[in-house]
């Protein structure tokens, strides 16, 4: 097969970590031979914007559907206020390509430790559905200055049936296609109760489609508490678009570190490009270092090679990863000494062997 | 003096630790000897909503107004829907009763410990500062069918620029109350363009009269991460209305337990009562066997007594409740065997020695 995709290296170690999920790609479509990469490089980025004054150009959205697939770095630097890089770049891609799942699972890898105590390998393996497209995001409100000095800001969140419909229905499909068939949706229907309260009746209407399906329903306040003391209780997880946000990245620390989480933001439709990207930022204070984690970047490319149908290399791709954090090589958020480089290497050498 | 104190103690274990709570603070009231309680004890819950079709009578904030405090256990029962109970009796104490503040210390306790590895007993010391009258819990929203199957739903989540600079101000007089003079605000101004980023600029203004306070600024979701992997950076901490409900769970549970965590929702102007409650709910699945932790109760209990100006009081019975964790007579959520009432006896016992 022949891949097109766009590449959007991004900020911050955005472009350390690209380069190294790139050389791998490449590598992987060497050793394997069954397939072949185009890979488009967008040099959309927040240096580029101060120089530019844009991130993406004009039909920059539609330079994107072109592709099979989109990755993606890292985006975010102290020299733009977050707001304007994000929704000039990552949020509008996520909502015009229309990628309303984000799909981030996370586990603790060989050789790696939870920061818990009772926590093992295999104690923490959970899958989180994010809805991607609206909730929290939908990017409605304002800021009004109703009197001098009397400003008023709002964020209007929007939670949508079939936006909800649609999310719910993809977690139930994750739950059922995992050994425990389990579904906890997330909410925060006590406090807020409108459009909370729609996201839960929709979710136990979606529910009664899937009888095989054990659910439960946690408020997303004591989720961390269920995350932190009882992370073995949990499988699959729903949740809006902020709540999964804050929960996968602790997450993600729970697991050992934020270095190593995945994400993918589909479209399941597939009528637009899906994206891939390490669920990290562009971290400023280790940018430029060659000391990032390259393994959130990576196992976001096997995922995306999986989206793209290569489910035997993108195995190949997650056990070599496996393999090499068990041998050691290991960046410092992992407690080891390696660089990016070291790590990236390490991994191209494994998959040698395949 | 004469502490006039209105008492809810609501459903499920909350009567069981408010039970604990009043008779520590009476036994206190004795030992003593430079107070006297008197309390009113209100019935307003669940069950008696579904017996009589309302949590407070109509009068009932006005009622709550001619106390010096108010103690809350918990609310919250399977048998009605949580915005319903929410609604009709916490959150309308809070919001009426001006109680702006909802300020919550979490360190861990002598003879208990975190559930991370790393982190010893003074790693963990942190005061939350809550904004608890209006951002994303305002009550502002709706749900419509917009077409046959096509129901929308909304939450407007508001930031008032008098409400924010409150909030920032108690913070950092909080902050510069204690030794590092330290204090990191939370926000989610990347992807919520509108209200959370009038609430950093509000936040660096008031900062401008706080030169001595050293302040940072975390993304809610990067703040779970550093929160579990790097706790002694942390200090004070002010948040939303939501991002602090959330991480004031997780912060519990990486002190040890949701059980021993406290909360004071103040009105700083004290032109109304302040109340005072553990942060953790009614617990139903533990409800009724005894085995409830009353600590997060306890320490309640003592800040209510710190603001009413029994301060050297309030010190004596957090002592007591740390030398009774120290000695081991601890719940099942702190690894114990102990019942409610046999840690309640403990500290009573305990008190008497002051
Ligand atoms: C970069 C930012 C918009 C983003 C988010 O909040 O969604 C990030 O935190 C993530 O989790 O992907
Ligand atoms: C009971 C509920 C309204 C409450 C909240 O969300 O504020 C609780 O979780 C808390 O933290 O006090």
């Amino acid at each position: 097969s022949y891949f097109k995709v766009g590449v959007i290296a991004g900020d911050g170690i955005g472009t350390e970590i690209t380069e190294s999920a790139i050389q791998v790609l490449q590598k992987l479509a060497d050793v394997s031979g069954s397939f072949v990469w185009e890979f488009t490089h967008y040099d959309w980025s927040s240096d580029k914007y101060l120089e530019r004054g844009w991130y993406m150009p004009e039909d920059g959205l539609e330079q994107l559907k072109r592709h099979d697939a989109i990755y993606f770095g890292a985006v975010g630097s102290p020299k733009v206020p977050d707001h304007i890089s994000l929704w000039n770049l990552i949020l509008p891609i996520r909502k015009t390509l229309t990628q309303y799942i984000n799909l981030r699972p996370t586990r603790i890898l060989p050789g790696t430790s939870s920061p818990l105590k009772s926590c093992q390998i295999g104690d923490l393996d959970w899958v989180f559905v994010r809805e991607n497209s609206e909730g929290e995001y939908a990017g409605h409100g304002g800021i009004t200055e109703v009197a001098p000095g009397n400003a008023i800001g709002t964020e209007l969140a929007i939670f949508s049936q079939a936006a909800c419909e649609r999310v719910f229905r993809f977690a139930f499909d994750t739950a059922r296609s995992r050994p425990r068939k389990k579904l906890t949706m997330v909410t925060k229907s006590n406090a807020q109760r409108y459009g909370m309260v729609l996201w839960d009746k929709i979710f136990w209407e979606i529910a009664k489609e899937y009888p095989d399906v054990e659910t439960d329903k946690m408020l997303v306040d004591a989720m961390t508490v269920r995350m932190t003391l009882h992370p073995k209780s949990l499988d699959t997880i729903v949740a809006t678009n902020l709540h999964a946000d804050i929960l996968t990245d602790l997450a993600a620390a729970l697991s050992g570190s934020i270095g190593i989480a995945p994400s993918s933001n589909l479209d399941p439709t597939r009528r637009n490009p899906s994206m891939f990207e390490p669920i990290h930022g562009s971290a400023p204070d280790i940018a430029g270092k060659g000391v990032a984690n390259p393994i959130g970047a990576l196992w976001s490319a096997a995922e995306m090679l999986r989206w793209l149908g290569a489910g035997r290399e993108a195995d190949e791709l997650v056990k070599s990863i496996e393999t090499v954090t068990e041998a050691g090589v290991r960046t410092r958020d992992l407690g080891g000494v390696a660089t990016t480089k070291e790590v990236t290497d390490t991994v191209c050498k494994e998959l040698e062997n395949i």
